[in-house]
């Protein structure tokens, strides 16, 4: 894979080769992101973060990413007042705003509109999530946070046992992981969910067939056992076709310290593609888990400012440009990290 | 007219020496817009870009000419929760604001607010848009594209034959433009438009004095002879009094590949001040005129970005200073122009 | 109290030390904010500039403050599609955004909101107010302009004599300026207001312990005889139980040019924390006075800004490298202050 001015639309995109030079360069960005150094690589060149869909979390990052690249942010934060209302075409929307920036993030809630965008669009696009379909960046910094985690504790990709747990069906970023875990070899999955919110039987067989091998369960406490990770899940409740629809599967399956303790190893790592929903009814990662050395779900999103700098140092063929103008950092930097 | 610290809220303010003199300098930040070089002769500087209407485009383009001659943008999208909501005057938002930055853009949809904002602030002020008013920085750079287009074609802005197309009783930038073309000399202007929608006497009346031609007509395929440019409009269905009565008007007159071949001359130059409807029950101007090479439509919204930062330069007094930091871009930079 | 790192949730933080410790920086800050010189001794830093509750002044004043230090800004401006609305918690908000920025400005309507925020963030954070509670910014630059106004008419904020007109009641401005005025000695306060919205007995006694006189008045031409200060507010009247109650005590006391005349000695100082409400039915501070060199209520929104750039430097301890990094401004610059 070519990364220089290429569109990043789908993790289908990604074979292992692409995977592991996103993470080196990712790697790369550390000091940055740590606010040890300063670089100024991209300085003059501006972002279009097109969020048609609100999102706090997402946009704020890919913004913030290239903020720590040297770089200045344009932004739009919502539909509502766009031109899209007024009947116009994603084409026309899509040549206009790449006459102004030199990448845009796109996030729109219809399916394919991220892809058709990026069609007429001047300048690389990287899709920041189109409804139920994708969110490459996610997907790309749970791996890397996978990657990181077996690192540290002396594991490799390959051979993982990962149990992946809750709305398996609605949940897009576990759709999009599975696709790149498949890239490694020899991975055991362990899929426990309700039997309505099973991960489908396309993925499965994705799997399946690229050599790895899958266990379904409905029942937590026997899922969860010898896994190396444990990824848990929100129940997607806005894609549910009612609200007392979704409510029925909230809260089924928690996990919390003593659950952990008691059937986790040691060194289970727990991740979560976040928000989490910590209302009373779901609540399916508790609280009494913030002080767990294996709990790494904001070590993920500390880990997507490395990854989404990579994507856009590696779109714009600056990787080798960006210790050049590395300053140190004369501020006080909180102990973050 | 001079620029150094003046608002610019109304096309009235320009003669014509005073729009070829921001032409002139919308011609050197070419390279700077088109990626090539870097300036950062504004850096430290702080845009006000304050739509308290709602609108992506504009509100980009201006942020994007700032940012690219190095200065920050601080933005406010919306009317909803400002103080003017509260019962603030303009008068006070103005004198607020203004203590925040060093050049601010208004847009606001109650005509003539801009022209109350301007007088309390301490700034200079730019009219973004207010209401069915006044928008110059649109009518510059429509202006500006016709000027490049017809040299581009060995021919001038004097002696121009146009055609404007579609609904001319609420399009503010038809109106505008209708009054800078009339600085030039000899004109043919051809009105296209159902009679209901038709150029207002005013206007009409303002093109005739200053001694050009007006010719009206209710038929497309005859009004579109013999034009130089084509400037279709799409039905500002947001004016009307109601959606049923805009409705009415849409799709009257539809421009297409077909007609263009059968009535244009093989050169005309089609405008459109976008966005364009492309809904069944519009579409104006249709996509199979995408790959026509002299649908001029994107490189219009590529000029507004030289026309605002020329206008930027213009009133903070940089021109000369731009080229003096300029360096080379150093990122991968798509051909989009 | 020490600054660096610290965060910044309330007045009782503060003894008269670091108030004055804040205001001798902000002195420092004036030739950024007037731009006579450029600093960019934090660039590339990000500030998170977090408003979950919308707001144009405030949210642009830390905004503007922070890129004239040479940062970057990343926003929200709503709560509305924030991870918060499905069920995040606080904690978990605070720890994912303070990894995307170097410090975090935060403003919710819900009290408290912003110290749990805290606990849990990474990096400094700045209380931009949270509902009826805390606003710390603002106290200190009404305060700051208070020192400034005694200082140019030979006087000292200790033996102040000071009216604090309108609804007392309601009104977060003026309990955190109470708060901290009583850090100085020997102070005179009058209080006009309706007896329904009177400064709460908590905060009177908090005035009168510490060693200063409070006298309470219904009747503004009395109770504005000899202050050195008028601090006049407007209803706050999203804080009424229904509009119609607040509706009662609009309008009820209005200060304009005839009144000051007659009442005011010559060189009282007028303050209000804006929006001043400007409608027929409220005005309490009327538009005659506009031109009356007493009006300091854009002088305190000018003072925000260096307020706020001190706040920044003293946190990120860069106050001894402003200058290091300065540079003349060489864009034209209006006479604004």
């Amino acid at each position: 894979m070519n990364f220089v001015g290429s569109h990043i639309l789908s993790v289908s995109q990604f074979d292992r080769r692409a995977v592991e030079r996103v993470f080196d360069v990712a790697d790369q960005m550390l000091p940055y992101a740590h606010r040890q150094l300063v670089t100024r690589v991209l300085e003059g060149a501006i972002l279009g973060n097109m969020f048609f869909e609100p999102s706090t979390r997402t946009r704020v990052s890919f913004g913030s990413a290239w903020n720590l690249l040297g770089g200045e942010v344009r932004e739009t934060t919502e539909i509502k007042a766009s031109a899209i209302a007024k009947g116009e075409s994603f084409y026309d929307t899509a040549r206009v705003l790449s006459g102004y920036s030199d990448v845009i993030v796109m996030r729109h809630q219809q399916e394919g509109s991220v892809d058709e965008f990026a069609i007429a669009s001047r300048v690389p696009v990287i899709n920041g999530g189109d409804g139920a379909n994708e969110h490459p960046s996610q997907a790309l910094l749970d791996l890397y946070t996978i990657r990181k985690e077996m690192t540290d504790r002396g594991k490799d990709i390959d051979g993982l046992r990962i149990a992946l747990v809750g709305d398996l069906r609605y949940g897009r970023a576990v759709h999009s992981l599975c696709k790149l875990l498949s890239l490694y070899s020899d991975l055991h999955f362990t899929l426990v969910s309700p039997p309505e919110l099973s991960l489908s039987k396309d993925y499965i067989d994705g799997i399946k067939s690229a050599g790895h091998e899958v266990i379904e369960s409905d029942e937590l406490h026997s899922g969860i056992r010898h896994a190396d990770i444990l990824y848990v899940t929100r129940t997607q409740e806005e894609r549910f076709p009612s609200q007392a629809e979704a409510d029925r599967y909230k809260g089924l399956f928690r996990l919390n310290q003593s659950i952990y303790t008691e059937y986790c190893e040691p060194n289970t790592v727990i991740m979560h593609p976040l928000p989490r929903d910590s209302r009373g009814n779901a609540n399916e990662l508790d609280n009494d888990l913030n002080e767990n050395p294996n709990l790494a779900i904001f070590r993920q999103t500390d880990n997507g400012v490395l990854v989404r700098m990579a994507l856009f140092a590696l779109i714009l063929d600056v990787v080798d440009k960006v210790g050049a103008t590395a300053t140190k950092v004369s501020w006080y930097t909180a102990k973050r990290f």
